[in-house]
């Protein structure tokens, strides 16, 4: 008898046990293994899918936000992100959020993929996007609770923030490596 | 009258809505932001920290494990990672879970930094590192849920596994960019 490797798992039942719409849900699920063995209390979060952009200048400076951030309970540097509207398109998602913190529009846009937050609970996924060519259409009008600060900084300042430990959250730390990354930058991109 | 830029949120209350010990508790907080709104639904995430390490052996390849990860859904390439257990070091942790999940140990270390998954609830952190001069000192012994297959990749090996989306989580990727990364690998890490 031979079993498929790497096989998913299955999802015997799901209770929720904490809601709050549409912000979070969290569920309690009992799974069974490839191997039958039973998993009874495994939990699941499931938080809103958010759109996160590495918008770059037409003279090559990046649009980097600065504000405090619940999450860390510090202040910290960001890319420009924000949740998906229900039903939303991450592209949609990304361009309304660059526009709504920075108040800039891209002349074109590079997707680099979906990418889940926690390896075990899900919690949210990322979508990541480059923007290019971006020029000021309107004032930022966020409608987040951060007061944020709008910076245009160079790439060696961006790496030298980074290294004086400035970027705080994983997925933007990522961001910046990821897009700024010789090989990666060209070829895990495509138009979007 | 002035106010600190950036000022924190003050946490006016806060309530466990729901806990399964030690995997995930989560809080609903009443905040005051500094401009002296409240938000009183405001939910906050804990689950245990984790180590990631991006282990590398003398002749320049890197460890990397296939796994179906529930919280994906699918099968990912990921790197040695795990949750710190409760008061352990986070490079104890690392080493720990280098040792189990691969059979490795390592010469030297670098640390990355300590990085928040959710920038708004946290959920949890990433303490990141790189390993150097990794050998086989033993046979894996995870203890894990999942079956993990252990595969030695070059550095170009692994850039187009990424082309191929096989990287499936946000720490992940972002792990591999930084640790490949021309200057942010060479400036942000220190011994540890």
């Amino acid at each position: 008898m031979t079993r498929r490797r790497h096989a998913p798992w299955t999802v015997l039942d799901s209770r929720e046990v904490f809601s709050a719409p549409p912000y979070i849900s969290v569920q309690t699920q009992r799974v069974r293994l490839p191997d039958g063995r039973q998993v009874h209390d495994f939990h699941r979060i499931v938080m809103p899918d958010y759109a996160l952009v590495f918008p770059e200048l037409p003279d090559g400076r990046l649009i980097v936000l600065r504000q405090y951030k619940h999450g860390v309970g510090d202040v910290s540097l960001t890319f420009p992100a924000g949740t998906l509207d229900p039903g939303e398109d991450p592209l949609a998602a990304a361009k309304r959020e660059l526009k709504e913190e920075t108040g800039y529009e891209a002349a074109s846009w590079r997707y680099y993929g979906r990418y889940v937050t926690h390896a075990n609970a899900f919690s949210n996924a990322a979508h990541l996007y480059t923007a290019a060519g971006c020029r000021k259409a309107a004032e930022p009008d966020s409608g987040d609770l951060e007061e944020m600060e709008l910076l245009l900084m160079t790439r060696p300042e961006l790496f030298e923030a980074a290294r004086r430990g400035e970027f705080k959250l994983t997925s933007q730390i990522g961001m910046l490596a990821l897009a700024t990354h010789p090989v990666l930058a060209e070829t895990m991109g495509r138009e979007a």
